[in-house]
């Protein structure tokens, strides 16, 4: 990744190559177009990004949390927005009861339980997606339960637009032929519930599936945008966007091996993927060592030549492991075409 | 941990036990009295935690990040803050230069190379500390280049007020006298490398050491304030004041086992450390399973009573692994008195 001229930007800066994110973006809206691509707001949390996203076709999305859905309608994204997660927060459904009737947002929630049916008809929202667990021990109703629960949300003013079901379990699995095989039995179930639920959205998918899932009518796809070191490994067509550049801000020496400090560490990276990569300035990885708050330790290859070590001061490119948790901790994507900062985007949708 | 009425709190939400949190401060004022003990901000991010240091009889204070330590002097912090980490950004330099001369706070910043020396000198600050490596793969010069890096220093003008060195490489070792033997060695280089430069000051230490590093002058310690699990493995006299509430959302399932899903997950968690320990209501700790982005999901331990799981919408304790970058992820600690909610305090220093 072609890095910014160091006395342009401060470090740890989040960086977004906007040459790899079009890329994505045409990829995925060619392979997906309009409404059959439904974008993760989770991955990128930002307003900006959503409007690249519409001006690729896509005008409905899915959120995770509630401040991301409301943020969403706020600036104006209210053809179809999901919150694709159980909430049973009396005042948050109330705020986004609200933020339809002020924006004229069609807001949708997804439901898998008696409790959060309730929760949404006493609130006053219209709409609800039956949320069925295809295989991953998280949300979602058992299958057989889908009927009633959509039965009991009618009951209570509701309107049932369908199911959706997340297979995460298989989200992130390289072999391709495993996700293909699992996605068979998840989306089986999926399609059971919605015979028994009706509607006419089948909503489910992610980026590691997205060209796999033929049988749901819309993929919840974000990760793709950006992508990192995990989505890597999966050989999808999709190009990492993202690296948080970092300066190199002191060296040492360590069994006679020399290693560098840069400023990018676990408050600026999610780190549950495990560490992130290094990218030198000749584009070679440099070995990590450990991060700690505020820096990552790394060495240069073996094979690194004379020239590879980078001066105090220079930059580098560190690349995630983990999108959406590292995204969450920065202000704002520094957008850059080729080396230069082209533009700066807000991720103005971060916390709950 | 007593959680407030989960009709009071929106989830997740960032705990600070007032009660532990008092008995940390005052456990740590008794041992390390004012500036024995230099609070550590990148701990918890917040003025209005510095205040209660202050009001403990603690008047200065290090940061990991400048604007950390702008934040700090424009809140009246102005005694004595340290910039405990390299920066090589002219425009930061510059920024806690005008700061200083503003807020008329003493700022002092570590440097380790000709070039942390040389910037710190161009930008117009006025005092330094000689980091020294003591045996972290991290910042710090070598021991036997401290000297002349000080006599740099004074050429170009600033005040050299004595040496630091972080024995992070012991910091988390849960065998006291492994902590303990570690430290001879690293504050004998510590010394070696004081003795060349001169100086009032000989700043170290943190959480896991304040108690055995009787060579430095000051301890550098943030944790203590709040722990998290890892630090709860040291048996210090330190109370876990830290917590994530969180809402039970779903329920489920697994090969007969049945699961819980909380709306706490990799985005308000430090995950470097693996994952966090759920507390049930009764006090007991919950098998979990797995974090997601925005989701931990668990079981009940094997000798659950009847009542133990918690309904739809109750509350559990989620409590890191790791204090700083679960911080670094929430807007506010919301504070608590045996489970009333009494006051609210902004993680005001967050970002760069």
């Amino acid at each position: 990744m072609d890095l910014p001229d160091p006395a342009l930007l401060s470090t740890p800066a989040l960086l977004l190559d906007v040459e790899a994110f079009d890329h994505n973006l045409a990829t995925m809206a060619a392979a997906l177009p309009g409404p059959r691509c439904r974008p993760h707001v989770k991955a990128f949390k930002s307003t900006a990004v959503a409007g690249a996203l519409r001006n690729a076709g896509h005008g409905t999305f899915c959120t995770a949390t509630v401040r991301e859905l409301i943020g969403m309608a706020q600036a104006g994204f209210t053809e179809d927005l999901l919150l694709a997660n159980e909430c049973l927060d009396p005042r948050r459904l109330a705020a986004l009861a609200a933020t339809a009737e002020q924006t004229g947002a069609t807001i949708t929630v997804a439901v898998d339980s008696e409790a959060t049916v309730d929760a949404a008809a006493a609130a006053g929202l219209r709409h609800v997606l039956i949320d069925v667990n295809v295989g991953l021990a998280r949300c979602g109703c058992d299958p057989t339960d889908a009927g009633w629960l959509a039965e009991r949300a009618r009951g209570g003013g509701l309107e049932v637009r369908g199911v959706m079901g997340y297979e995460g379990h298989l989200m992130g699995n390289p072999d391709r032929s495993v996700r293909s095989d699992g996605l068979e039995v998840s989306m089986a179930a999926l399609l059971e519930a919605h015979r028994a639920v009706g509607g006419e959205v089948i909503s489910g998918g992610g980026t590691g599936t997205y060209d796999l899932n033929r049988w749901v009518t819309e993929i919840q796809a974000g990760s793709y945008t950006m992508m990192d070191t995990a989505y890597a490994q999966l050989g999808l067509p999709f190009r990492q966007a993202l690296a948080v550049a970092a300066t190199v801000i002191s060296t040492g020496t360590r069994n006679g091996r020399r290693y560098f400090v840069a400023d990018c560490g676990l408050k600026a990276l999610g780190m549950d993927h495990g560490p992130p990569d290094v990218e030198l300035a000749d584009g070679s990885a440099a070995k990590v060592w450990f991060c700690s708050d505020e820096h990552v330790t790394f060495s240069l290859p073996d094979d690194a030549g004379d020239g590879a070590a980078p001066a105090l001061g220079a930059l580098v490119a560190v690349r995630p492991a983990h999108v959406d948790p590292t995204v969450a901790y920065h202000e704002r994507y520094v957008v850059v075409r080729g080396g230069a900062i082209v533009d700066e985007w807000r991720i103005d949708l971060r916390g709950w």
